[in-house]
């Protein structure tokens, strides 16, 4: 058997998986926002029923995975694997979450990337020959976020201009081995890296050289040029952050001229008063499963590359000095298998 | 291609990956259980040189990785895919570990079920045809576990005899694609289960109700019964969870003669003070990395079936008056490839 790795940090999926469905639900505010039609629920508040913050997380991850289970068809008892994680202490919001699920469960932690993270392994799996439906489904929560990585809501503080909000949302994708696509057809899976940046209200600065490192990678690994995508689409990085990238890519010869990212997409920065833009597992699992998804079927865009990134430091480490690592996944996503 | 999953939670791996090499490193109190000359290095304190525990959990994680390397003859950057986890708030130990090794990274949530659920997805993604060789890591301290999830140390709080010690230790796997075994043959992946129990400090008897589900599971799924393995190791259900964990299984009509438990292996229950024994990521990844394969590859044991469980809760979800959901991974391990 030959291998199917391609160079140094990506699969090529041979037999590639199919998006069979795919959705989410947000929160108030981001229902408010400029992707607002590509939401498959907008809660009236953002409390999801539940008494707690957390709570609230967990309800929003049932809720997207179940809309995604019903729009490929499926129940959750005909998932082989499930893949869950989000930025909760423990990941509370996805086990508890899952726990009425009966599924087997994979717990995963990769800070805003998740979806990347979550999407590949689900890849990995159903192209391995490991049964024939994944699901994926991730979260993030504004008050449940800022609660523990910041300062709670009553506090009052202020946000430096280089700041991003937190997404209050979830994200749930089901693939399946065989289907009509979009398909998964190849995962780069990042490395850590890390630059030095130690201020936690510019996570976008922090995260870039990691979106880099991942980009560059693809390109090298696939032999694809940037102009093989229609989008090329980052998540997290913010405004701040996007403008980061264009430049480190530029030094080291790469041009972008079709990339946008997921932070800047679900806000109007201007009028929704969100600094650098949104961030958080829940936010480009929610454009992904939505504007994206939603665009590729609708035939807009042929081919994707879905970059989500993530902070891999804690509010300890912080305390304790150390500077923030950060990681980017990148999943080729396109409307026919090759 | 036919499906390589068999039942509802088990992927047979069809070219089973080798365990080409493995190593831990543990604390002082651990390097004065019974365990002992089963571990490749133990610290003369827990600080492993560095300033802070959760950086000496980093450090931990790095020392028993880079050994398994040794063991197997390669360098990091050899290294396919790292998968890595551990007990802390957004997994820094393993996060700030991985930052220095340049190897794509997978970052894991499964509380102490961690090294199942790595060894699960590295052999599936070996299995998978991606890569040659993958890497998987895992960690826990007493003392930054200690911090985190009861009280700082200097409280001086008393614990009840139902508690388990949380190891300090790190193990790490090196599986790699071919080899002389020992083999990875089948992972049953656990699914969530959470029967109502809300002692924290009683987390063998939240955990045990997994496991059972996960052994069923196993048996089912693989059609070998009890005996085919000459150990089935839990970890880390302590003393109080394996009896109820034997007595689940037999309402079940499932005998259990060979059972032993990392929790109760690793320390002297009596001479240790440890009360119900071991816990923690690094306790069934030590055991497993130095005890266990140690005892194969000696020829003391042909075939064990390593599960280890995790309770997905954390004190959080304990304030808000949440039960804890349990998680047992069960990985299959033999000396020949069938």
């Amino acid at each position: 058997m030959t291998t199917k790795k391609l160079g140094s940090q990506t699969a090529a999926l041979s037999n590639p998986p199919s998006i069979a469905g795919h959705a989410n639900v947000v929160g108030k505010k981001e229902g408010e926002g400029p992707l607002s039609d590509s939401f498959d629920y907008i809660a009236p508040d953002d409390t999801f029923g539940e008494s707690t913050w957390e709570k609230s997380e967990s309800a929003m991850q049932k809720q997207a995975l179940n809309l995604a289970l019903n729009k490929a068809g499926q129940s959750a008892s005909n998932l082989d694997w499930l893949f869950a994680g989000d930025l909760l202490n423990q990941c509370i919001g996805s086990s508890y979450a899952a726990r009425e699920q009966s599924v087997p469960f994979f717990g995963l932690y990769g800070a805003c990337s998740t979806m990347g993270e979550g999407l590949a392994l689900a890849s990995m799996t159903l192209d391995g020959g490991f049964g024939e439906w994944a699901g994926v489904v991730v979260s993030s929560h504004f008050c449940s976020a800022e609660r523990q990585y910041r300062t709670p809501l009553e506090y009052g503080s202020q946000r430096p201009p280089t700041a991003q909000w937190t997404v209050t949302g979830a994200g749930a994708a089901v693939l399946a081995r065989e289907g009509p696509g979009p398909y998964v057809t190849h995962v780069t899976v990042g490395k850590i890296v890390d630059k030095g940046i130690k201020d936690a209200n510019n996570m976008g600065a922090a995260m870039t050289p990691a979106a880099a490192s991942t980009l560059a990678a693809h390109f090298k690994d696939t032999g694809r040029s940037p102009s093989f995508y229609d989008l090329i689409v980052t998540g997290d990085l913010g405004s701040l952050g996007s403008e980061l990238l264009l430049e480190l890519l530029r030094q080291d010869g790469i041009q972008l001229s079709n990339h946008v990212d997921c932070g800047t997409l679900i806000f109007d920065a201007q009028e929704q008063d969100v600094h650098c833009g949104g961030s958080g597992c829940g936010c480009c699992a929610a454009v992904l499963t939505g504007y994206l998804l939603n665009g590729m079927r609708a035939g807009r865009w042929n081919n994707i590359l879905f970059c989500p990134t993530g902070a891999l430091h804690s509010p300890t480490a912080s305390f304790q000095g150390e500077s923030i690592p950060g990681i980017c996944h990148a999943i080729a996503i396109s409307t026919t298998k090759s």
